[in-house]
């Protein structure tokens, strides 16, 4: 429809100009005409919103088919419940109360385990709590006599909703009970406040906290046998994925400047995922802790530790935003500098950013790895060559310089002879940040080995698995080597 | 009784030394005494812990009492709702369905007006919504049938809670609707379901909408009227009190550099609450839209400009960080060189942090600020006298040197000696990086002009307010320019 309006349009303009006058055409539409052509406008709009929304939603489903699973997962599980209504013997079981497990299914059901675990559990325990104590009040109300009754109860429901309330604000209690502190407050002024028109109150807090259980189980089942999304295996993935992001990074930023070859700018900008992750990190850590013993994870697994390496790796990622910034710069920087410090800065990248990418792979694979300590030792000697350049770069500019130095001086005296030091100075930066980085790789390194040995990650056994894994290195080592070769071929 | 325990255990080792013996009294303990010291030693583990997290709970209250009012606002209103219970009109006026009410003022009240109000109005809407659909769904169900009933009624459940589901995953629904998807899959279930066995359906959802109107308004009355929390004012104050911080930070490490004066380290590190504040900026601006106008903010305040300048505040945050991370390296920066740059390094800084500062006010008292653009030509002159700083000690190390340029050298020359170069790189660093910073500035003043331009903040009117605001800078101007003086003095 939004191709008849511009031809119309189009059309209508066209005439004008054939005529050579400034007799237009538009006055001689009428009222029900221009009604027409907005009305047509309106829905034209409307429907490309509509057809954009949906190419929107269609993506988000192609993105991850999962969320897809889980929304029919969503489905099953009310379809489930909806028997206690359907089905006479199970709708008198729970006598008419079929309602809450209904509810708790649409409340407790979250797209992972973790996420649901942690409400179920939250759910029944705090529904147990609420029940038995608002029985007790309930108790103590009716004995004292129809006039104090409502007051007793009001009084009641005041203090625990107000003191659960202000619970949800200490970490601790947030961090583990949060809703249950909500299902508190909910339970126990239903049952405590229907005590007073309720006949039967210990009938009907048994009905709740029984029609609660069976939907807790039902969505434990539903989460647990369809397709489950372990929060745990999330982290894992999302740290994983995290690391190799932060190596392509720092890689490409480096090698881009260096030798001039622009890489695939979304992946070099893969260090600003690393950057934005803290509060999916830390939600995914306090669900993990919920779930049994999963695929490779016990139920023990050192959660906590995915966030320290979290830390890290952010640490990292705004040194790479202060590298990537420090590229950007329009302050250009003489090519004869550039080449100067090229090969150990290209060096050390490379061999940080292979740290950075075993890492990734011990992670991954929940293997130490003794190929990690290599790339380190090799990145030190970078380092060690990168301030060797920048000691050269001072004997050559220094005014100081004693006799025997003289020597070594004169092929690089003859490359960077008239060069204005502000051209050096973004280079001279850029190496500083590159150390930065390696001493902020070896810490990631440091909380990675943290959690191998809390998560007693097995080791390599000697030469097969040593062979395998110098296999699996080469490829990521070619690309540094190669830009290295064709720079210094130029 | 932690001090109890200590005393005791003092005292045993006391006896053992004064006998000189091996012989301890730890084998004459019978088992009754070993299990009364064991559960002592327990009780005052546990008491320790209660006290702790007393303690805990304490500071959180202390710290914002705001959130002690807050609960006994939740207190406050659902002891109003359990009105519904206790006066017999009221309960029978809701056909005994006053849970709804009560549910509902748990479910929705959110420490501040803008979450509560969307909470609110996604309930009504989604209820309103799924309850017309459920009772059409009904309409259809009970016409084909009685053995196809539960299956009409079954796969409508199943299709309408997948659908709802899947659109709390596509964003633009997510940061409007994600609730009332909830809701609207919950009433839709409900009342479809219930259709089955409930004999007056209208009537039923009926009740349900009634009761969660009353639940609703009873809410949004209690927020408003009682000590108000605004989320947009919250997101202002934030943004305010971030810039403050960076500021501080920004001017307190250069300071410090410089001028080898310890300042507050906690105040130093102030820009790591402008790294980790995304998130509660993010959810701040998207509940702050649904708020009336209020106080000096109307309802359509651009709130989504302040995650821009949050935005920019990172950019800045992350430039201190690399600033931050020199400062701490252990290469030691020669004197000489230090003081070469000290003058124009505290010039860029001290400008920067005051345009930020002045910034902040200018979002404080949401009135545009003349001075800032003085601050921001102030900085721009003190990055040009840094290049030139820059470009000095080049002329002062680079070999050449014209014969006209030896005339302004030769007192630089004799600072910088023999200085080694690796001892010149942080300095050199971080006069690059505060460059940045400068430019980082001057993108953030443009978000808060786009904010002001937005927003249509105030214009200073000519000499009275100028003055007043002179008198207002004297605070900020005089620090800098006192560790200028005592730096100069040295």
């Amino acid at each position: 429809m939004a191709h008849e309006k511009e031809a119309f349009e189009g059309v209508e303009w066209r005439i004008r100009v054939a005529d050579g006058s400034s007799e237009v055409p538009v006055p001689d539409i009428g009222l029900a005409r221009k009604f027409w052509l907005r009305t047509k406008g309106l829905i034209s709009c409307l429907g490309l919103n509509v057809r954009m929304f949906l190419k929107k939603a269609w993506d988000v489903g192609a993105n991850d088919p999962r969320k897809v699973i889980h929304c029919f997962k969503v489905g099953l599980a009310l379809t489930l419940v909806s028997l206690f209504y359907f089905m006479r013997p199970l709708y008198d079981g729970v006598g008419g109360n079929a309602i809450w497990a209904l509810m708790t299914v649409v409340l407790v059901f979250e797209p992972n385990v973790g996420a649901t675990l942690y409400k179920c559990l939250n759910r029944m325990f705090a529904t147990f709590l609420a029940g038995f104590l608002a029985l007790g009040v309930h108790w103590i109300a009716s004995r004292s006599g129809d006039r104090f009754e409502p007051f007793v109860v009001g009084a009641s429901v005041f203090l625990l909703a107000s003191m659960a309330t202000f619970s949800r604000f200490i970490p601790s209690v947030k961090s583990l009970f949060d809703y249950g502190a909500m299902v508190f407050i909910l339970t126990f002024s239903f049952v405590a406040v229907s005590g007073y028109r309720v006949e039967k109150l210990f009938d009907f807090a048994h009905q709740r906290i029984s029609t609660i259980f069976i939907g807790t189980s039902l969505c434990i089942l539903v989460i647990i046998l369809v397709c489950p999304i372990w929060c745990g295996q999330e982290l894992h993935g999302l740290t994983v994925s995290n690391m190799d992001k932060l190596a392509h990074s720092l890689q490409g930023c480096v090698t881009q400047y260096f030798t001039n070859i622009n890489g695939d700018d979304k992946k070099m900008l893969g260090y600003k995922c690393v950057l934005s992750s803290k509060a999916s990190e830390d939600s995914m850590a306090n669900f993990a802790r919920w779930e049994p013993s999963h695929g490779r994870f016990n139920f023990r697994h050192p959660w906590k530790q995915y966030q320290k390496i979290g830390a890290s790796m952010r640490s990292c990622a705004y040194s790479i935003e202060a590298l990537n910034s420090c590229i950007n710069k329009e302050n250009k920087a003489a090519e004869s500098i550039k080449k100067h410090f090229s090969t150990s800065c290209l060096k050390v990248s490379s061999s940080s950013s292979s740290a950075i990418r075993e890492l990734a792979q011990t992670v991954k694979e929940m293997k130490k790895s003794p190929t990690v300590f290599m790339f380190i030792g090799e990145m030190n000697k970078a380092v060690e060559e990168l301030q060797n350049d920048l000691k050269s770069l001072s004997q050559l500019l220094d005014l100081s310089t004693t006799a025997e130095n003289k020597e070594y001086e004169t092929p690089l005296l003859e490359a960077t002879g008239s060069v204005p030091f502000m051209e050096i100075v973004p280079v001279v930066t850029l190496a500083f940040i590159l150390i930065e980085i390696a001493v902020r790789t070896e810490a990631l390194v440091g909380s990675v080995e943290e959690l191998a040995k809390l998560a007693d990650f097995a080791t390599h056994d000697g030469n097969s698995k040593k062979s395998e894994m110098k296999d699996k290195i080469v490829p990521n080592e070619e690309k540094p080597e190669g830009t290295l070769e064709a720079l210094q071929s130029v």
